[in-house]
């Protein structure tokens, strides 16, 4: 990337390798430190980070600890996410619903517990004020189903002519003692599973993007109760499929914890009208986002257990095992088809589909 | 307002009555609990609305407990602000400072200590990459300023062609045990201090939508080391001023404390160069925007000793007294003149100048 005389382009919106880019190049050598550089869904501090001397005995000192473990009193999980959907309101959702569930789902994938949420708008003029006091009662709605509260808000307004919203939400929870769940942590034998089907939420949008009717949802949905279901069961890693879909996600599963990953094609679950849509637009499942499904690593012997708990919680009764983790070629992602072809699968590459969320 | 068939106005952006409107009419409406309710600079929540059952004996229980007093632990302060200021870069700062400094000065104003920070980036197609890393550069310079970590970031890419961005902050500070600032706590007999200068970087940023040339800088500033200053001594409240300026402010404290506030004309300070650019253009100072700046309500006994404190800090050295809290009309402002004349102020009404912030 030129750094002097380049550009911003909607494919560094994708969250696929031209984001990665933008991200390390910009970002992370501006703010880097330990907690950020993790590059997790949400960065987890110990409490010792805000309030010097508390009465744990496990972290203390003034500066922010990053996540070492667990401790004694558990740690507090920070997260956020902006929403640029288009547009504000689709099948099966709107940018309201969206922008409780993505933060509450980045708070969940670090094991936390959601507790607290800030939103900010940033509103277009000529926005019309009862598309927004819809969204504004999805907003709590949502955030009534997933238990969060918010606490604090800001709007501004700037001038156009789509009557543009974005959103932008904060979350706060609270890891529990014990809890260590990261990206780093699948292990060799482990077992790799999905919540649901794929790409519902990528299909849907580009569904009413392209005015193509057909009866395709957004999956946008919080997973506070599977999350909750899922404690005390042997899981490594929990990460929700978004931006740049399960290719991505487990691609970038691989690198962080030096395995590789072996997704299966058949096992994967995607709806045939979404597997349909997909087939007459050349679109690949496996790069295509999702808002209410995630990835689980878990040990191998709890893996059954694991799979009935995600069965048995709302929004999971597609769940599956879909493949295992390796150590033949770290870092590596490979597809295998039913009949035993292989190829190995990298992160969404160019644009995707911009402003799925 | 028509919640039918209205639409969002510029004005609706300006941190005046229309601003407030539209914040009751549709956010508090929406979302409304006790915490939010409070329309703080920042919400402050017991550590026990993340932790049941922490060692703290004061606050206990699974929910949002909303600021009632000390406790023996502190709380937890959390505030959120997107900012969409244009120009990006203007004399004195850039919107990486500011995004920095007003979730900063927001924790402050709640008797807080600063500790993490979370920023969202919304950027439009076609912004240099160059003015990013230079406003990523100033943002981790200022956070290093004001002694706040940057924990978490997310960024998305629109559509557009204005080169614009977005940034959200989202602050958690801790507020020590014993100390209670708000909005409403101002007695009869307080004293009405502010830091310094009022309208510098409305003016700044005025002059530069309007290609006028001139010295005036923004203000832009943390204030971390003043709040730092003023600790143990006898501050009812604080209040940054920005959105809808001094007299916004002022009229909104008389509102929540139902107490009477009186300033005085020739003692709020305002620099030369500012008085002179605000009559030239009719513009009241009293109603514009600064980013570096705090109205405090102290009481009268310690009150040479708060501006005492104000002065030997950095970006305090022009504060002053300037008025006093009485109880002859509940909610009321007043502002005196020199000679003794008298006339009742309200809140900001109108446009303002949007996208200030």
């Amino acid at each position: 990337m030129d750094w002097n005389s380049g550009t911003v382009t909607m494919a560094h919106g994708s969250g696929g390798s031209a984001t990665e880019e933008l991200i390390h190049g910009i970002f992370a050598e501006a703010f880097g430190n330990d907690t950020l550089n993790r590059m997790e869904d949400a960065a987890v501090v110990s409490y010792d980070a805000l309030v010097a001397g508390r009465e744990c005995g496990e972290h203390r000192g003034n500066n922010v600890i990053p996540d070492q473990g667990s401790g004694s009193c558990g740690r507090l999980a920070l997260t956020t996410d902006s929403f640029v959907v288009t547009p504000l309101e689709f099948r099966g959702g709107d940018i309201g619903r969206l922008a409780v569930c993505g933060t509450v789902n980045d708070l969940l994938m670090r094991g936390a517990v959601p507790k607290l949420l800030t939103c900010g708008w940033i509103i277009e003029e000529g926005t019309k004020l009862s598309l927004l006091k819809r969204v504004a009662e999805s907003m709590a709605e949502t955030a009534k189903e997933a238990g969060i509260q918010i606490v604090a808000g800001d709007t501004k307004v700037i001038e156009g002519k789509s009557g543009g919203v974005y959103i932008n939400t904060t979350g706060i929870g609270h890891v529990p003692a014990g809890v260590d769940i990261a990206a780093g942590n699948a292990e060799e034998g482990d077992v790799i599973l999905v919540s649901g089907t794929m790409g519902n939420h990528h299909a849907a949008i580009l569904s009413e993007r392209m005015s193509i009717e057909n009866d395709i949802k957004s999956d946008v949905a919080p997973l506070v109760e599977m999350v909750s279901k899922l404690r005390g069961l042997p899981v490594h890693t929990l990460r929700d499929v978004t931006r740049g879909g399960l290719a991505t996600v487990c691609k970038e599963l691989a690198l962080a914890s030096k395995k590789t990953f072996l997704i299966r094609d058949h096992l994967i679950p995607v709806d045939m009208q979404v597997r349909d849509f997909c087939g007459l637009l050349g679109l690949d499942p496996l790069y295509m986002g999702n808002e209410g499904k995630l990835v689980c690593i878990a040990k191998r012997e709890g893996a059954e257990e694991v799979l009935a708990a995600m069965k048995a919680s709302g929004y999971g009764e597609k769940a599956a095992i879909i493949g295992e983790v390796t150590v033949e070629k770290p870092g590596a992602l490979f597809v295998e088809t039913e009949i035993g072809g292989r190829r190995e699968a990298d992160v969404l590459q160019g644009e995707g589909l911009p402003r799925i969320c």
